[in-house]
């Protein structure tokens, strides 16, 4: 409480990302590599064509990460600047970081690195899990605590999905479980560990305002359009694809109308909440990722993402708080509203999924209802192994289990040693405020804050 | 006068749509499925192919309508979150509504509807004419309103669709007419027949603010971008969709240089009016719509769209205010410069290309000025049948008219229906306010206005 | 100083640019028409696929242009309208000339011009230059002035790209030396002579308010997540594009780690300069432009990225104050920090690629660390006729003499005929005012002023 802002200490976070910066500067020049470029006429071609397939995609998913998530983020109404710096700072660090380890792990051939825009997207969504477990403790953690639960949370969350998807087989060609659920219990850890059992009182500057809640919208209508792009990426092209892209439209659509229902209906006075509105209608994407490719017929992504919108809205109207009196579990973006409980929701449904896809195989006719059951089952049973119908759906149950228990356990451990005091937690006074970190003139000091001559006449006037 | 905020009936909205969605549920689970994958090997890269082809452009149209639309409405300063909610809101109802129509109406095979991208697409056209439309009375309906309103639209531009391009033949890869020209007189109807003869008072919450337009300008400038994918999305792949691109980006670039010439000649101080740039610069884009494949020289498309920027901010000037002390006919948004008089001019042009492309194949050889001419007309003939050269223009003429006239009535007549107490009309105090539906702190209430009210107390602890 | 805003001329605008409209309609009409359709059955798949491959790009860079340049240059509180529609005014504007004089340059044939989608492209690129020349003086310069300025901008650009890239072979795929460099010098000349010997003193106006420099960041976030396409997209399609987009990804990344930890350490209390990430981050898209597409380890493009961060925060810190001071140069935008500086260092970057890609080939085994150099300097060296390594360096180097030693010149003439009195430059007074070119409410003739406490300062002094 004692700190002022002008001793507080900021000489750490430049020296570690100096090093980090210098140290991956090293290890590409010791060993990552262009691919080499064949001899054979036809490859231009085919990577051309690659390009032409891969990067409008990618480039749609990084629109959703730096402006749409980031804008998301702004609801804080002075932590704007540091919402979208520090988002834009931990995607970097940590596509950086996994594709640093990701090489290691994966791709080291005869000493060499091979880099190309599949293996950058790879880290990229590595590094999605990090942008969303901070959201546990947006605001109330420094920029070298966020650096160092990244450093933390990438190999983690690597060792995971190599559980998840390479041990386990597990299907989640959307994220669901490997990044959503994932990342939702390890922040939710963090946040645990970090804060123990100290009630959050409410921050004055927490409190959104009608500018802060404007701009958190239009993050999340940015994030809404593109979402279809994060969930078919991956997918195989052709059929596969063009059934996640569809699959994940409805469930979106979904969402965004039944969270108006949900938010209306849970407020005494019929109101609706901007951060229902804000979260709620992103839950769909969410829960779908993981069955976004499978047989499954068109009605089943419209319940899923009704389903998903509805538990999001339950979460911050009833369980968030619950979880802050009972727990003391503090979370400040209801991470596990938007992430982690239409992240279970998503792999309980491709459980179902998985053993109904079968049942359509089993008789001699696929049924009219799904016809696209009949070919696609065969295809998953191809990659199933020969694990059969059962082992596969227990295999995505165990995923789940795997994804929250690894990353509960990592997120605790994690948020014990953000609390070094050498990382500078904030004191509580200077929490939400961008003048801690950036040059920016501190807004509550302002005499007559920020409206325009008719707001302030018609205030007089009513 | 005398209903507060706090008793205005809310109960509807959720009851209206948490019914819609359980019938939609109903309705995709006995009868909408995925098409069926076809057992020929070439068939994975053709959907991929289309995919690729396709989704760029629904992604480009998708950010217009959720973001770009969206934030051109928030000019009203305290009705932005109103403005993207309702209008993200009536994107996806309509957009479900639609397919539940199209479905029935034109892809009802042995008791299923298949779905994909492009009936998706077809969908999100029909939900622009909602989007359109309710600029008219942007501010003083309820959502209510605004989703009986769509109910009544959709069905009504399905069967003008129907009768203007299928029976008529009409040409119109952009919808200048189906779609621009068809709502902008749905939504004058509409409003005439809600407000009658109320002349509407300048509500003190109406005008906007310094940064009320910037956000609006944002949303202006996003669909300038994109509005090319919009127009070229449904044409022949090739030359067709090439010139469809290249005409509506000159048409475009011409709108936006000729709306700061004629808004800075009609005002006595020379000074720019925002709400002219918002609209102008992209009335080159409804007008463009209707020629923009044709045989047409690029000149064309530049005088088109300087010539519509120059009709939309004369009817600003003008006509807008004369239709509301005339026929005490308001419209919000200005539909009516922006849709209404570049949308007719469309038709007229399109009349005159087809009577031009003939004269080009008439004589033996295609003219130097125009050698796409030759060619085109050609194909274009192909598409009308036996009908012959004035038999088109004729049939052009006419679709205008059907889309005119039978807007207007049905307009007339859902405004009507929309007065229907049980729909909630805001009272004129409460028209314009954002917190009437959301759980945002009424600004007018705040002493230092748009800071919170914490905000002010923290500035005075501190 | 005795120029009331309401007398300040706004006549020569609207004449000045109906007189080009006119001219650009009648010029179209007399020369401008589509490419042929040719007559064998391929060509509409080709001219489909080269849409497919080009439109997303362009698409990105429209929005890069249109609204992320907008956005960034709306950090002057009280300009953002101003900055949005000069800008979008002046690509317009640019677009158009450059599509002519690119005409009658270099496609008149048969006394016609035919126009695709990839001379549109090139015209963008030269609009490009004056984009970023106007950054020198935004917010002292009337918007006629700016457009005098473009006027003469073009040709000057065309010519020095047609000696640099035609003339001297440079190889040069983003256009960091014909594009950054030379419009940077070109926009220091203009300033330089349109200000002369006038220290500029602080305008009240011109201090970032935290929502304004907010709306910035968010322009440079889309800036930097489209910057690969504006580098990639006139790339040889397949390895040499995929390499572009990789090398600028990697840079960017650089740029956005190494700024923060650049800003970090140059200030005394540690704290981040808005101005600095807002300009930093992009560097590394600057620098990388001259060498995307040539044989490079990925090292090189973190190291060049990391390394004009650290020269554009360098720039901000010590050089601006310093030219301003011995000079008397303004630079409103910094535009030789973000253009300049880096542009210079990727200039001598091509120089060192260019030397060392050939030591590659010289030894009779292509390294391990850089495989892609044997095979892509045999494709480069193609390029270069007989030229030989070091003559194409020297030509790099002298590419970049020409862009800078032309450009300067050229801005000083163009900046002194911009002081001619009849194109209104706004007094002192007025400057960074929205309110002098638009009906916009001037926020400082308000009570409660929209924003900072300099801004309610100012109202109380005037």
């Amino acid at each position: 409480m004692s700190v002022p802002p002008s001793t507080y200490p900021r000489r750490l976070l430049p020296l570690f990302l100096g090093l980090f910066q210098a140290a991956l500067l090293l290890f590409f020049a010791l060993f990552v590599t262009y691919d080499e470029p064949s001899a054979q006429a036809e490859d231009t071609s085919l990577v051309a064509s690659q390009v032409y397939s891969t990067f409008p995609f990618f480039q749609d998913i990084q629109v959703m990460l730096v402006v749409g998530l980031g804008l998301l983020l702004t609801f804080l109404p002075r932590y704007g600047f540091s919402s979208l710096i520090h988002n834009f700072l931990l995607l970097n660090f940590s596509m950086q970081w996994a594709l640093v380890l990701q090489g290691l792990l994966h791709h080291f051939h005869h000493g060499q690195i091979y880099l190309d825009l599949h293996k950058l997207l790879i880290s990229e969504f590595a590094a999605v899990t990090v942008l969303i477990s901070v959201g546990a403790i947006l605001g109330r953690a420094s920029p070298c605590q966020l650096l160092v639960m990244a450093t933390c949370e990438i190999p983690i969350y690597l060792a995971s999905e190599w559980v998840i998807v390479t041990c386990l087989g597990v299907l989640d060609v959307g994220g669901t479980i490997t990044i959503h659920v994932f990342s939702c219990y390890f922040g939710l850890g963090v946040s645990k560990a970090l804060f123990r059992a100290t009630q959050q009182q409410l921050h004055p500057k927490e409190t959104p305002t009608p500018r802060s809640d404007l701009m958190s919208l239009v993050g999340t209508l940015i994030l809404w359009v593109f979402w279809p792009s994060f969930v078919a990426v991956l997918c195989q092209p052709g059929d596969a694809q063009h059934r996640a892209i569809l699959n994940t439209l409805l469930a979106m659509s979904a969402s965004a109308i039944t969270t108006v229902v949900a938010s209306s209906l849970l407020e005494r006075d019929g109101k609706l909440s901007p951060g229902h509105l804000q979260n709620g209608s992103l839950a769909g994407g969410v829960a779908i990722g993981v069955v976004a490719d499978m047989a499954m017929p068109p009605v089943a992504a419209l319940a899923l993402g009704s389903l998903s919108a509805v538990l999001c809205v339950l979460g911050f109207r009833f369980l968030t708080p619950l979880l802050g009196r009972r727990l003391t579990l503090h979370d400040q973006c209801g991470i596990h509203n938007l992430h982690g409980l239409p992240g279970i929701l998503g792999a309980a449904a491709s459980v179902v999924a998985v053993l109904v896809a079968s049942k359509d195989t089993s008789g001699s006719q696929p049924s009219q209802l799904s016809p696209a059951g009949g070919n696609a089952s065969e295809v998953v049973q191809g990659q199933w192994g020969g694990r059969g119908v059962g082992g596969q759906a227990l295999c995505q149950a165990a995923g789940l289990a795997v994804a929250v228990g690894a990353s509960l356990l990592a997120g605790l451990l994690t948020g014990a040693a953000l609390r070094l005091p050498c990382l500078a937690r904030p004191p509580e006074r200077l929490c939400f405020d961008d003048s801690l970190y950036f040059k920016i003139q501190d807004q509550a000091e302002s005499p007559g804050p920020d409206s325009s001559a008719e707001e302030g006449a018609l205030a007089l006037k009513e």
